[in-house]
Formats: structure tokens, sequence, C-alpha cells
């Protein structure tokens, strides 16, 4: 499972929570003592720094398996596992509505046109997703033109995943390279920006995929909303702003390649920061399952 | 010529006027009639609509030669081509000058991290070209400690061009996606953004390769200059602001591909913009041969 999650292979922060869960309480079912459980958690949290959903996760299916009999480890783990899949499930069908409903009605104009970053669809967390997730529900309430989805340098989850998940879903969309967005939102394009998130700090910072700050500069310059959807689990209090989320640098080779076609030199060095943080009053809206945090004034 | 233009195997706004003025002499070598000379010079014209060099070019090109005796046409517009190359690759030069003493004395701070977008270099301009020019100015005079070279998708001009540019220069140089600058620049890694031009606008607008209005918002973001480069050739004062500025829109397979390997689904549509439009208020320094032009204020 920390395997799967490096190299990507489940990716998104709520699927990562979720994979997290199962695979600690996998680890417990193969040796369930309360050092090893202690050792494995500590191991998955690890897998990749920036998602906080990854830790919160990790640390509810530990906490629950030591709150219980040595004997009932596995079972306990387990069962906390499934239901925080159900949870995650459950709070991407609240955001969908609680975002769509915003999108609709709260936000000042109608929305026909939105433009999304990365994937955040079912490939990305349980269910429809988060910030695919609304856009599915605004499709399913007749309201949506059109989608925009970025690409999504340097691993292009925008064209291998979400483009899969708007045919599936039949939603009428349009293919960019990242750098095209601000472009096309100045000239009126798009009538909203809806990203996902991999932390939100305790002021309302939120780092996400690398390319979401430019985004979110771009709306403002625009003048179309800018909307955070997450599950409150993404939500770090511990954390006080952006200055304090730790960013993850991979590979230079994800920058030197595409799909396994090298792109430039042979060695050259990279700079590859997977996220980037983009400050609280650039979001016009932080969509969760418990509602919706719009900054005063805005 | 045309074609060459068309797929870009010229390119770059300056280097496109040299191109098509030498492809317009020969054409009037191959026919020398005035009638043949307007009709090549309509086509030449038409090859990119954006650049405005390429107009400049060719109608700098046409008038000598039809203010010559029919005998005299192909020699005259010969000289003439040849008098525009020498005429770009002196302004590339006091460019690179002007840029680099008001990087190292008129900006505010020193200027030691650059960041740029595309290719602006020998490989896009005679000499060493605009922006890169003064990039290498900066290397000669010892200011330079570091060039950020955007890849610059759809067709990979800093990836392929720009790092075999600087590695050619010996400058120190990282690749990085285009959506990875914002957070770079808001987290303090880079001094100064510096690009080049494809149009000018009477009113300071730029309109420059896609991603430039990205960099200029996250430069703003960041609080570093934001510096366009370009001969005076690319400013055009028949153009009243960027909203006038025809943006091409190119195939969408340099979007569905990157070096010939297939991104996406096939058949996925796409948006493929160009270029983009800076306001003026976010330059904060056009840098020409003939001197710069810093907004009031700045």
């Amino acid at each position: 499972v920390i395997e799967a999650i490096r190299r990507l292979a489940v990716r998104g922060a709520p699927l990562i929570g979720v994979a997290a869960a199962y695979g600690l309480a996998i680890e417990i079912a193969r040796a369930p003592t309360v050092a090893h459980a202690r050792a494995a958690a500590e191991r998955l949290r690890a897998a990749r720094p920036t998602a906080v959903n990854l830790a919160h996760a990790v640390d509810r299916v530990l906490e629950a398996a030591l709150a219980v009999p040595l004997g009932q480890l596995a079972a306990a783990s387990l069962a906390e596992a499934q239901a925080l899949h159900a949870d995650e499930t459950a709070a991407s069908r609240a955001m969908a509505t609680a975002g769509a409903d915003w999108l609709s009605s709260g936000s000042g104009g109608p929305i026909r046109r939105v433009l999304t970053h990365c994937n955040t669809g079912a490939l990305a967390a349980p269910g429809e997703g988060t910030a695919l997730g609304v856009v599915c529900e605004l499709h399913r309430r007749g309201e949506l033109e059109r989608v925009l989805a970025t690409e999504s340098r340097p691993l292009l989850q925008g064209a291998r995943l979400t483009v899969w998940e708007l045919v599936r879903h039949g939603i009428p969309h349009e293919l960019i390279v990242d750098s095209a967005a601000a472009g096309l939102l100045a000239g009126g394009a798009v009538d909203a920006v809806i990203v996902g998130c991999d932390r939100v700090a305790a002021n309302g910072d939120v780092a996400n995929k690398v390319g979401t700050l430019s985004l979110a500069l771009a709306a403002r310059h625009a003048g179309v909303p800018f909307v955070v959807v997450g599950p409150t689990t993404t939500i770090d209090l511990a954390c006080p702003s952006g200055a304090e989320i730790r960013i993850e640098e991979r590979d230079a080779d994800e920058v030197r390649f595409a799909r396994g076609r090298r792109l430039t030199l042979p060695d050259t060095a990279c700079r590859n920061p997977a996220f980037d943080v983009t400050p609280a009053e650039l979001v016009s809206a932080l969509v969760t399952e418990a509602g919706l945090r719009v900054p005063v004034g805005r």
C-alpha cells in the first residue's frame, strides 16, 4: 500500500486516506500486536508528506485498534477502515450537493462553464470525488454547459484521468495545457474555477496540486469564483498557515519525461514541487461535507 | 518560408520577421514584378497572425522594392532584407545591455535568480535573442546565479530549445513545468521574471506565448519585477490595446501529444491558444533597443 501511494497508483487526498486505512488494517491482521500496529502506522504516515488525510486515516484506525482487547485488534481495525470509507463516500455526496447549491445560487451569477485542475473524481476520492463530484452534480441538474480540464503536468492527471471520467459521465469538455488557463479566464471563457485540496491550514490557506495558485490568481484577475472542495479530514487545524505546510518535491524525471517520452536534454536539472499553497484570501468558497466556509466580505 | 513559419521551424517574433524578409526577397528574385511582389507579401503576412514583426518586415522589404526602378527590384529587396537582419541583430545587443543595466541597478534589488518562459534566445531572434539575450548579458557580468526555465507546453520550446541554449552558454539552470512557476515565485525562489513578446499594443498590453499572463500575475503576487523584452518592431501602434490582438488558435494535436506521444484519449476536444495578453499594468519594464518603458509609479 505504501508503494502504491508513493508511485501514485493510489492518489487523491481522500482516496490515499481510505487506502492507508485499509493498509493498516491489513498489516494489523498479519501481525496483531500493538508494537506492530504502531510501527506500520508510522511507515504509512510517511508515504507522502503533503496530504493530511493520510495521517488522519492512519491515526483513526490505530486509535480504534488500540482501544480494544488484544484479540480484537484485527477486527476492530478493519471495521474502522470500513467506517472511514463509508464516511468519506458520504462526504463526497454532501460536498457535491453543497458545492452545486452555492454555485447555483450563492456565487452571484450563473455558472455554466467551469475550469478544473488535476483529477478530483472517482479516481481520487470515494464516490464521485471532490471538485469533480460538484461538477457531476451541476451536470445532473442541467446547469453545466462545458468543463475546461487542465492537463496537469507533470503527471497529466487531467489529460489521462479527468478526461476519461468526463467522457464516462457524458459531460462536454475541452482539454487545455495548464498555462492556457489564465488567458482563457481573462477572455471570459470560464464562469468558475473549482479544484480539490490536499491540505487546508487552520487559516484557510490551501495546499493542492502544483498549478493551483496560478489558477487562483487567474480567477481573481478575471473576477470569477475560485472554489476549493475537500472533506473536513483535509483540514489540518494543527497547521496554522500555508507557510508551515511541507511541499513534497518529486523526482526530476517526472519533469524530464511525459508518458515515457523524454522532453529535454538528458540529466537536465529540474525543480519538481508536487503542490503549491494558495492563500485563503484567494479562495471564494471552501466546500466541505459540513458546509461552506466563505470568507467575510466576498 | 511560409511553411517553415507555420510549422514553427522558424519561430520567435524577431526571427520570423527576418525569415519573412528574406522569403520575400527570394520570391521577388524569382519573379521580379510589382504584382508578384505584392501577392507574395500578402501571403507571407498571413503565415502567422499574432507576431507583428512579420508584417513589419514584409512591408519594409516591399516598400524598398517598390521604390526602385523595375530592373532593380530583386537587388533592392535583398539589400533591404539584409539591412533588416543587421538592424535586428544590433537591436538584440542593445536590448541585452539596456535590460541588464535596469535589472542590475534600476529594478530595486539584486537580480540573481531569473525565471524565463518559452525560448527567446538565438533560436528566436538574431544575435543572442531578446529576453535570453538579457540573461546572457547578466551572466557575462557575473551577476547571475541561476535561471529557472519553464518547459512551455504545448510545444516545449523551453525544455527543448532554452535548456539547450543555456547549456551552450554555461548558465546554471533548472527546468520546471509551467504551472510550478507561481508557487516557486511565491516561495521566494525568483528575483525577476523576464520574457519576450510577439506583439505590444499601443497602450503597452503584451501578447506573448501562452502562459505569459500567468507568470505576470505570479510575479505581481510575489512582488518581483516582470520584464518584457522585444525590439521596437514588435510594437504595433495601430493596435490600441490587447483587446484588439487576434490570438492564434493552433491544432488540437499540439495539446493531445508531447513529442509524438499521445497524452489523452484520442479525439479529445482541446482549446489551444498559442498566445495570451498581459495587461500593461502588470509589466514592470518594457525593454527595447531604443530604451526602456517603465510605467509611472513603479
